[in-house]
Formats: structure tokens, C-alpha cells, sequence
């Protein structure tokens, strides 16, 4: 099969024939890629960025939010058949060990990650697993969804844990509505009754927001605190979302969050840096949000097959992607890209 | 009646007499003291520390965890009568804002706290409102319970949410096992199954933990980290409490925890401060705790009651407070100081 | 002042002369009546099936449903101001039990309700108290709201309680479509992103289901069972919501529940009559459902400001009111009768 | 290996030589039965009653309280090791569909149910899968443990959910301090802080129930419902957990029941018949109970290896089944009756 591969940090990878990905287990799924998400994450894994965390031997092949159809199923795989058309899980767990058993997958204590420290989709075939794999509807083309499966994925859990408790007259700040916070709005929008205040310095980013159901769009041009705090009556809001979390995110998102409010963390980079008298006098949680379980990737697909979540995607052929990894540092991708072999 | 007033900062308070404390209000309630804690928060008092906070107008009374016999009524209240046997919520609450409404009386948008923003409770009568007042189950003396309506509260209120998501298996890190520690283990043995890890610099301390229902102690000497994830089996403990909140505890704290685990800050004075990527990758909560609410008191007054949580208490007649101030400054008192009229 | 007083069971009520209500006690709240609904309960008042539960003294005046202004205030209220536009909780609750404290002041355990066992609001004044007041937007019209006061509010808290299982890709049942029920799936909207089926007996009531938000509807003809049961995959829904009660609804309902379903009670009359075998074995809850708590108006009132929830009214003068009760009898009203003084 | 193999419907079954269980898919595990325990169910299994449930073919081993050491393991298989001690969750589950993705995998859509619908562990080996193996902590021995595989984590199931609720000051009802009772009366005791309040018509039972912790007992002897409300300040409890589910309990608890309480229905045979007034007047929910989770069962062994929860056990050589049955039938055995090959 095709494969683009990784064989030298700070190099550009390189389209090549290497052997099919193939069933090796029981519980194996091969899938043929209908689309791969190009993230910047790939960007600093050429960049070398990731070696220390992952230790992937080279070559090997990236591609971490992938979709298609299913090509192949090992002896013990049961709920989906070749030809299916699925979204991968971008974790392949293990099913037995505590936290899998609670659903709670992402904590798997025997997980890898398909694109990141083992072969993953920007190639024609890629082996995942049969927890991995989630049927799609009939309406839903692999390429328009593949770029949910991980930086979507997040977005929907840290809404979805931001709902909890999100009730109608109750504000949430969205800070940043990129490539995750688009998502958050729309997740949000779809998951709680809440009012929403988005908060971004790109006044054509928070135009999209606005389209995608925001009830207030903030400019971050220094006076966003005081125009959170006015949409709130002075109170600040129950919920911030942090899809930045660096460069001053922080400390803003802070002090716009109400006494006993809900600070999500999902964007990373800079510091949580805050005295803890701050914390406990007005009782504020910070809530930590990785990737989304394999039940809530099955849920955000529902939201996707009614329409309730959509993506912008470029497309480029996989025999493309120099091209398209030149557009994404260059910022000339419109919405995300997707590799199509 | 006699009340110990503070007349000015980084000066002894004086014992003298004062108009008796009256109702004002159709929810006021006058009650006599029984007990009154004095705590550190009291010495701060005195240096000035809280000034710039309350700007509570001079000379004034002290004296914020109090439990008594209610004198006197207001015309709308109805659940207490003159004789009965109280402890005191540290807040006077308005009972008709938002959070007063959903149960979360510590957020009322309009409250005053006794002892320290108004008169409080080292004099012979204090002046509360109906919404503070806890009647004491006949079995329990308010002078040895007092202590419990501040710190003991918070304690409990920490230990309370902790509890909600440990399970048979979980292990709970309680840091520091002083004033607050020792009633944060006690709730977490009525509340929860979970193995409790409690980490101390002092040996004493420790021992005290293991009476109380500690099921592993851990010395502060420097491989208290170590220690503890040997005990958890290198994944970290589900819960860490933190009763210290400052000069390395966070952390310690932070490292001692497992992945989804939960911090709750109690004690404070240091900062938190964790990098974002730490946050999400292992996907962190970290939980403020305030004083509980009025429910939590009660329910902490059911444990206390059914010796499931005590105290040790040393008393003071009101005219030695000099003394009690003097001991507690020096470390001398043994369990909480009560001031007694 | 003008009310409608009921001076006997089985006869119509008079319009008559009566003294102003006026506040007696510090708390009590008395509000110029802008609208108050008239629903089946007061033809059963009427009827005196009530009488063995109130044992209410006659002459008294009617009405449960309530929504105006507020004209005087007693001493220890601080909240709302004369003039301020107001719906009423239909209890007037003490704010000092358990349940209370813990904002469920609908089993509050000293409480009154205007309208069934005191004076009501088919008058120009009511007499309730600072607990009941809820301000209103500036775009709400009294008149417009004040059936959402009872009914409504009950089946936003069915909703509410439904809504917190209920995840993208579930299925939730709503049985009735009328008075209630279209509230109920309003509410359902907004506050959950199921997929709603309504099912009744009415093409019409189900014409309107459609354009409130329901996905699906089935005519209750005979074939809803295997209807649903169809829709659903053959596995049933996540949670059914009877607004029925009666007749038939609870079969139909339970037969329409997935293995570990919610089955909402909310419509009365009739029996759940169940073998425990069947409970036991597919795991199914039964969850009663009675009026929303104060928070619970609240937050009805932001969703009717926002256009989420909206109502049919008809309006008829105060003097107009036996024509009304007459038109309710005959099912001769179209959404719900408001009495304007 | 041997086994004792049900030929016929009542027809006392037959020790006999059978080829061993062996692994046939790579989730297989093999586990040599260390004692299986012998409950009613098998009298029923045995007189027919299961059959047109299960259709299971004749002859099959029954037996479905297992627990022993792993024999044999599939070629997927990782978290256990030949010679492991492990107790058998009930179910043998798929992994694969929505319920078991969200931890609830006891209402798995393609379980299998050895003992009851396939061969169990009247036998020396047993053939189960990865999912229902729990390995036991090196203090406890699998004939010790075996009967809490299935009664034992019916009993915590509902426990656990009853404790959700439950605070200090609660009251929780046991109805029925039998085989089940008990184990929920120690696990009520290690997961809650509420009051126990023990109903059995036994004093014998009740005398156990006392020395594992009730806080009250009550004697069945027709006075019961006046004796709890007594005990509860005439308000009812919190929680009523129901462990017979028949003759008359059903009334008896919801009369029991406070307003917005819980009614666990465990036992069965009987029927909950209940006007759906009385439901939504007084709010109640009836929560059905089925067998524990996978996790449930491994918080349940953190219990007994704790010594949390205790069973008493009677122990029966494998060639000596006629006679256990015998002694079972005729309510002879002490405590639970175990099969040790």
C-alpha cells in the first residue's frame, strides 16, 4: 500500500510502497482510509517535538484522526463488518484493565495511539482495533468527519462535562473558537441550555461563532474581562472553556468565572498559576479535560449524522500532502485538512 | 453583658460590658454562649491582617465558631424555641438569592459573618439569624462542639465531596492531619470506603490519625511521594485532600495523584501552580472548598452526635481569654481553645 | 378589591366585594394580579373533590396560577420592589426545614398553596410571600406566563429530571401532548439533545408536538407499542414521560422502555401496576414527578424570555369568568384560559 | 474431569465423567473451580422453571457462584496468569456494544450465563471469558468468596445505588436480613452513613443483622410499618431497600417511604401496585436492581478482603451435591451452601 512515512525529524516525510497494514489479533480491525486529519500536532512531530514522550522508531507512519471503511476484521471482532464505513477512536485500549471497565477508556492502562507512537492513517490502509472503531450513519462520509475523531473528540468532552451542570440562565465563556472551540460552540449549543459568550482576538473567527449559535461574541482586545463581567452581571460566568490556555488565557478566563464556577482546561501551553486563597474563597474548580471515551465519540457522531455538528475541510490527495503540510504552516487552510488516498 | 471587644489592632482585646445583644429582625435569634472557638484566624484578627477585607468598624467582638442556647426569637421564626440547645452556621444568610435557594447558602449574595465583619461570639449572648441556628441533638454540650461550626465545618464539607466518587478500592491522601485534618479523616471514614493515606510532618500528629481511623500513615521526611505511590502501586491515590495549601504541599500533592484524580484545596497560603499539558494529559480536577452549607452542618451535628466525629477541646473561662490568646500564640493549647462565659 | 369566591361545592362562584389582601407578616409579598390560568383542578374544586384533602373554609377564592405585579412588600423583604413584574410559585414555603435548606422547597414541610388551601389569585390581589416571587424579563407579560406557574413548571421538572440521562443518539418517549405535555417537550429541547417521540391519540395535538420540536410522532391508535419500538431499534427508549397517568399510558409506556429506562410519572389517575420480575430484570426506574422548585421557575422564565418555551393563551376579563369555567367544560378554549382583572 | 450434569427436569442430576473445559476463542479463560455456590435458583433450574427463559439444551452442568484459579487462558487474554485465584462475574459479556462501552456490561446485548444458560460450575473446570474474571487479593479463598459472585453483587448493586443518596441522618430500610439482606446490610454499613433500619419476620435474623451493623431492628410481626415510621419521626426513611419483593413487603415499604424517597426493589415475585397518585404526590421512585457490574464486583472483593463483608458458608465435597440439594430444599444449610471439587 501507499504510505506517507516519517524517516528523519526536521525532514519532509515521504510517499512510499510499503506492506499492507494486516489483521495481526483476534480483536484487530485493518481499515482503508477515506480521509486523515493533518493537525499541527504533525507538524511538531517532524519537528521532533514528540520523540521524547513517544520514542516511535523511524520510519513509521502519522495520521491520528482517521476514517474509512473497514477492510478487514480479526476472529474476535463481532460488531462491524468489512465494508462498514467507521471513525476511529484514536486510542487502541485494551478492554480489561479498570478503567476500560468503567468506560472510562481514555485511561486504559495498556493503550497506543495509531499516528503517534504507532503506525497510523496517512497511508491506504491502518490497523486499529475493534474497540476503536465506531459504525458512521449512511449520511456521513468518512473524509467530512475523520478531523472529529481526535481534536473534535476533545471538544465534545470538555462540553459535555461543562453541561453537567450548565442551567438554563447560566452563562459559559468559550475562549478561543478555533480549531477545537468551533466544535465546543456547536457541542455546547446542541448539549445545554446555557447562554454562550465567545471569546477571540479574530473578529472573523468569532463571525463564524456567531453562525454557529454563539448568543455573544467577545473581541479579545484587552477589555474582554470587563465585557464578560457586563454579560454577567458583574458575577462572571458558571463555566469558561480554555480551548487556548497560554498567553494570558488563564488569568482572563479566571477572573471572568464565577464564585463556585467550572474552569475547563483543555487548550495547553502556558501555567495554571493561581494562589490557592483565590481558589478556596470562591470555591473554584479546575477540571482537566484530555480526549473524549469511545461512548462519547459514538454520541458526537450522532450530533454529526443530524447535522448538529459540522466541519470545514480541505481536501488534498494523499500523493499531496507536502502540499498540504506547506498550506498548514503557512496558515492558508481553510478549516482543516484532510489526507484522501 | 460581658464581651471581650477589640478596640484596636495589635492590641489585647477587653473583657467589658456592653448592651445586651437583642433581636432586630422578624429572623433574628439571640443566642447564649456556650462555647466559642478561638483559632488562628483570631490572632490575625488582632494583627490587622483582615482589615483591608471586612473593614469592620472598631471596637467589636470576635468570635466566629459559637454554640449556645437560643434566648430569643424573632416573629418569623418558627423552628427554634427559647432553650434550645444550637450551633451556630458562621454565616447569617439571606435565604432569598440564587444560591440561598439551590441549597448553596456559602454563595449568598448578601451575607454577614459574625466574628468578623459583625459582632461575634466571645461575650455572654450573640446575635444570629434563623437561617444559622442548628438544634443540637440533647447528647451533645455546645461547648464541645463549637469548634466544629468553622473549621470542623469546612472539613467535613471537603471530605463530603471527596466522598462522592470514592469507591471500595480508591485511596484518599489526606495532607496534614492538624486542627482541620483530624476532622477531615473522621467524615471520611463515616462517608467513604476508601483506604486513607494520611501525610504529616509530625509523628504525634500521625499517631492521633491512626485512632482515628487512618489506615496508613505516612511521615512528611522528605519520601513522602515515594511513600505513597509504593502504596498505591505507582498509580497515586484517587483523592488527595490538602488541608496545608502551602510550602510544598501542592506539590506533593499534585505528584501523589492518580490520573483523573481529584485535588481538593483546603488549607491555603501558597499557590497552585501546574503547567496546563500536566492538567490535561493526565486529565486533573482541582477542587476549592469553602465553608458547608447549612445541610452540611447539620449532618456533620449527626455524626458528632453519634460519636462518629470528636474534638478535643481545652476550656477557658471568658475573663482568661488573655491566656487562651497567649497559649494559642505560644502552641500550648492541646486540641481547639473554647472560650466559655 | 374584585374576586371570585367560591361560597359553595357544585355551584358557581360569585364575583364580589372583598377587602384588599394586604401584608401581615414580615415576609409576605402581595402582588397585583396580571393574569391567573384556569385549569381542570378548579372544576374539580368546584366539584369539591378537593374538599377531603384541604378541608379549605368557603367562601375562598381560586386560583393556583399566577403571575403580576408587585403592589406591597413586608419588612424583611429585600429581593423584589413594588412595581416589579412577577410569576408565583404556586407553594408558599417556610425557607426553614430540611428540605427547604436544601432547595427543595416543594416538599417543604410547612407550606401553603394559594388557590387549593388559601385565597388565590381570581382577584385583583393575592397575598403570597417573598418565596414564591419570581422577577420577571421586561419582555414577559404577566398574563402571558401565569399558566406556567403550575403546569408548566411541572413538566419543565419532569423534563429537567429526564433530561439528565439523556445523551446524544438516546430516545426519549413523551406520552400526551397536550397542556402539559407541550410544555414538556419544549422543554426537552432545550435542555436535552435526545431524540424526542411524542405519541397521542390526537393527529391534531401531534401536528402541533411537530412544530414544537418533536422528531417523531405516533398516533395512538393501537399500533404506538411496535410504532416506538420501531423507531427505537427494536430496544425501546431511554425514557418515557407519561403526562397521561391513565388509561392504558402506563402499559404502553413500560412496554416502550429500554432495559435500565427511566419511566417518568407525571400525568395521575390511574395505576403502575408492574410484577417486580420485570422490574428486576431489564433494571427499570419509576421516577414521580410533582411540581419544579423555585429554582426550577427560574430557570422556566429564562427559557420563556428567550422564546424557548411559549404558550396558546385565551383571555378572559375577570368579570368574564363563569363564560370561562363554561368554555373549559365544553373544551371549547384554545391553549389555556387567563383570567385578566 | 467431573461434573455433575442436569439430564432431566426433576430428576435429581448426576456426578459424571465429561471431557474437560478447554479454551475455544482467544478471551477465553479456563478456570479451575475452587467452590461454586448452590442457591435456589438451581432447585428451580432443576424442577423446570428455567426453561422457557433459557431453552437451555439437556444435559448442562449448572452452577453459576463460581470462583477457583485460572487453568487455561486465550491467546488475547493479559490481565490474569494461569494459578490466579479469581472469583467469576455471573455474565460472560461482549466488550463490544454500547452498554458494555459505558461500564454497565450486566445489560450487555449478547451475554451468555454460565450455570444457567451453558455449562457452570458443578464441575472441576469451567469455561468463562477475560471480562468475568476478578482476581482475588491472596487473603481470600475462593470457596470463602464464591456465592458473593452472584447474590452477594445483586445485594452490593442496590447498596451502592441506595448509598448515592444517602447522608448522615438518613435512614435506610432493609426489608429481609436473609441471604441477600445480609450482604447489603454490610455493605450498606461500609458505603453509607445512614441509620439502618432491619425488618424480618425472623428474630434470629434480626439477631444476625445486629451483629453486622443494623442500627435498629423491627420485627415483621404486623406492626412493622408503625414501628419504622416511629423510628423515623413518622416522616418514613430515605431509602427502603426491598430484599423479598413479595407478600405484602411491597405495600409495607412504600409505606415506609418518605416523601422523595427511594424504593429499591431487589427481591421479586410479588407486584408493585401503586396509584400513580400516591407516586407523584409524595414523589417517590422505584429503582429496579439486577445483578452487579463487572466493577461492582471488584469494589465488592476490596470489601471482603478488607473484611467488610462476611458470609457464612457451609461446604459440600462435589460427590456429595445430592445431599446439599437435599439439606438446601429442606432449609437445613447454615449460611450458603458451597460444592468444593
Amino acid at each position: 500500500m501507499k504510505a506517507v512515512r516519517t524517516h528523519a525529524y526536521d525532514t519532509t516525510p515521504v510517499l512510499e510502497e510499503v506492506p499492507d497494514a494486516r489483521v495481526q489479533g483476534p480483536l484487530d480491525v485493518v481499515v482503508r482510509i477515506g480521509g486523515a486529519g493533518l493537525c499541527r500536532t504533525d507538524l511538531h512531530i517532524i519537528e521532533g517535538q514528540w520523540e521524547p514522550k513517544t520514542h516511535v522508531a523511524l520510519p513509521y507512519t502519522q495520521g491520528h484522526e482517521n476514517a474509512g471503511w473497514v477492510e478487514a476484521v480479526g476472529s474476535a471482532v463481532s460488531h462491524v463488518a468489512v465494508g462498514d464505513p467507521v471513525i476511529l477512536h484514536p486510542l487502541v485500549t485494551c478492554g480489561l484493565c479498570g478503567p476500560c471497565r468503567r468506560g472510562d477508556d481514555v485511561h486504559c492502562q495498556a493503550s497506543a495511539f495509531p499516528g503517534i507512537d504507532a503506525d497510523g492513517g496517512f497511508a491506504e490502509l491502518i490497523r486499529t482495533n475493534a474497540r476503536a472503531v465506531v459504525k458512521l450513519d449512511a449520511s456521513l462520509a468518512p473524509a467530512d468527519v475523520a478531523a472529529l475523531a481526535d481534536a473534535g473528540l476533545t471538544a465534545y468532552h470538555a462540553a459535555k462535562k461543562a453541561a453537567r451542570r450548565l442551567a438554563p440562565g447560566d452563562k459559559a465563556v468559550v475562549i478561543g473558537a478555533g480549531g477545537l472551540g468551533h466544535i465546543g460552540i456547536q457541542a455546547l449549543r446542541a448539549l445545554t441550555p446555557a447562554e454562550l459568550i465567545v471569546v477571540d482576538r479574530s473578529p472573523e473567527a468569532l463571525k463564524l461563532a456567531g453562525t454557529l449559535g454563539a448568543h455573544h461574541t467577545v473581541v479579545g482586545d484587552g477589555s474582554q474581562v470587563e465585557h464578560v463581567l457586563d454579560l454577567t452581571g458583574g458575577q462572571g460566568a458558571e463555566a469558561v472553556l480554555d480551548f487556548v490556555g497560554e498567553g494570558g488565557a488563564v488569568e482572563d478566563g479566571v477572573a471572568m468565572l464565577r464564585r463556585a464556577g467550572d474552569y475547563h482546561v483543555i487548550g495547553y501551553g502556558g501555567k495554571l498559576d493561581v494562589p490557592t486563597i483565590d481558589i478556596i474563597s470562591s470555591e473554584l474548580n479546575f477540571v482537566g479535560n484530555l480526549v473524549g471515551s469511545y461512548t462519547d465519540l459514538v454520541e458526537l457522531m450522532e450530533l454529526a449524522a443530524r447535522g448538529l455538528v459540522t466541519l470545514h475541510t480541505s481536501r488534498y490527495p494523499l500523493d499531496a500532502f507536502s502540499q498540504a503540510l506547506e498550506d498548514l504552516d503557512a496558515g492558508r487552510v481553510r478549516g482543516r485538512a484532510i489526507l484522501v488516498p
